[in-house]
């Protein structure tokens, strides 16, 4: 399975992202990484079809305060659709109305999804379920002429996101450089956690995942944010997604959320 | 001004590209740096909104054998549109047709080309008239529901960049992945030109230029290919463009070209 790590902060971060699974599961093999971050408007994607523990990209990267950034998108691909290639390796990223769009997915869709999930303008490059369900995604978002996301652009894409879950597997993080939008499906196994951060918070300790995450010593008390991922990146405490529900962060707060989640997420809290 | 450097060989070549300009000739200014190439269909586009010389990841990329590509564009920028940041920096990126476009820019547009060279689908996420003339130009080869390129096409971009180069200085590379399209303006000062390599061939021996480029030495001898620069990269004999020019390289090979240019370029000698 696949690993999906978000962030969104209040202020750019410069967080040392470390893809250490295969390092520490050597059973496990991984068919690529990649990483999405906004320096500004503009979105950048750096990805590799190698084992992430393995590329020496991923290491410079690590030790390079290049990623500075409100919101982060990071993924670390068990390939199940589509060959260990670049275009095949998350995340995806696309322009619509002037914004970029940037995706990642864990999970598989299986059926008629290529044909009942109608395409317009934007096109797969790659071979994946994921990239056809991200050009579906922007696809539905174009038509309804978007100009400020609101409420009801929440539920709407709550609902396409729902949509496409009915043909399989699928938790994804999305983004357009201002939101960061996490939803986790049906599926029981497929877990996605989160966790608020105020400082001060230094090093993390860590558990036995994919991604470690320093988001650095804080000397600013005033810079707090979310951070959304499969599996706990730490011991701390955690806060599982419900099922088939979307969830939204801008700015380090969230402004879509559920009522089954704990009031300290839905109130956003600073620290 | 800024510099542009393009390759299109028959066969993947991981060139070593070094970003000298500011190191050599301190007096002039640099602001950003990019690069794009394709492992395979798609694009992958890295780019920074610092001096090239003083970038520790463009010296890093320059020894890590990443960019194995038939096809590569980079750019150097000395802003003159749009403020030092990443969104302003070229190369830029977008799908059509499930194709990655990309795209640098030499020169700059005046007067009032944003309303006059309507835009469609494509909107620019930064600020420059180089985005603006990528957009406009994808919009106009997406209304011709473009799949596969042929002579008529060429004349179509072809006649469309010369509109655009209507509202200034333009000199252009842009590619889908397949093509490599170079296109030289009508401004006698702003130059393009061109090399056949073909085996054997190692490092360059370099002029005072932004760019050095090390091919490697290639052990097979039918791998050949053409490079475009904004000047000559070294003493060889670099052909220059003709003004108002499109060029179109295929496979390391001429696939369109002009009557004025040696018969070298048209037939696409190989080695």
């Amino acid at each position: 399975m696949c690993e999906l790590l978000g962030l969104c902060f209040n202020k750019p971060i410069a967080p040392s992202i470390s893809f250490i699974g295969f390092r520490q599961r050597g059973e496990v093999n991984r068919h690529g990484w990649g990483v999405a971050f906004y320096p500004d408007r503009s979105a950048q994607v750096i990805k590799e079809p190698i084992n992430a523990g393995a590329s020496e990209l991923s290491n410079f990267l690590k030790d390079y305060k290049y990623m500075s950034s409100r919101i982060l998108i990071a993924h670390v691909r068990h390939a199940t659709v589509g060959s260990h290639t670049s275009m095949n390796t998350h995340p995806f990223q696309r322009e619509l109305g002037g914004k970029d769009y940037v995706f990642a997915h864990n999970g598989n869709l299986i059926g008629n999804f290529r044909k009942e999930l109608a395409l317009g303008q934007y096109r797969p490059v790659g071979e994946t379920d994921s990239e056809h369900a991200f050009c579906y995604l922007l696809e539905r978002l174009r038509k309804r002429n978007l100009a400020v996301w609101g409420l009801a652009d929440f539920q709407f894409l709550e609902k396409e996101l729902r949509e496409i879950n009915r043909y399989g597997i699928f938790n994804c993080l999305l983004s357009d450089g201002e939101h960061l939008f996490a939803y986790r499906g049906f599926d029981e196994k497929r877990t996605l956690y989160l966790l608020n951060r105020v400082p001060p918070y230094g090093r993390v300790r860590l558990l036995d995942q994919d991604f470690s995450i320093d988001l650095g010593k804080r000397k600013d008390p005033k810079t707090f944010g979310f951070i959304v991922a499969t599996r706990p990146l730490t011991d701390e405490a955690w806060i599982p997604f419900p099922s088939g529900r979307l969830l939204v962060f801008r700015n380090g707060k969230t402004v879509y959320s559920d009522t089954k989640m704990p009031k300290s997420v839905r109130d956003s809290p600073v620290g």
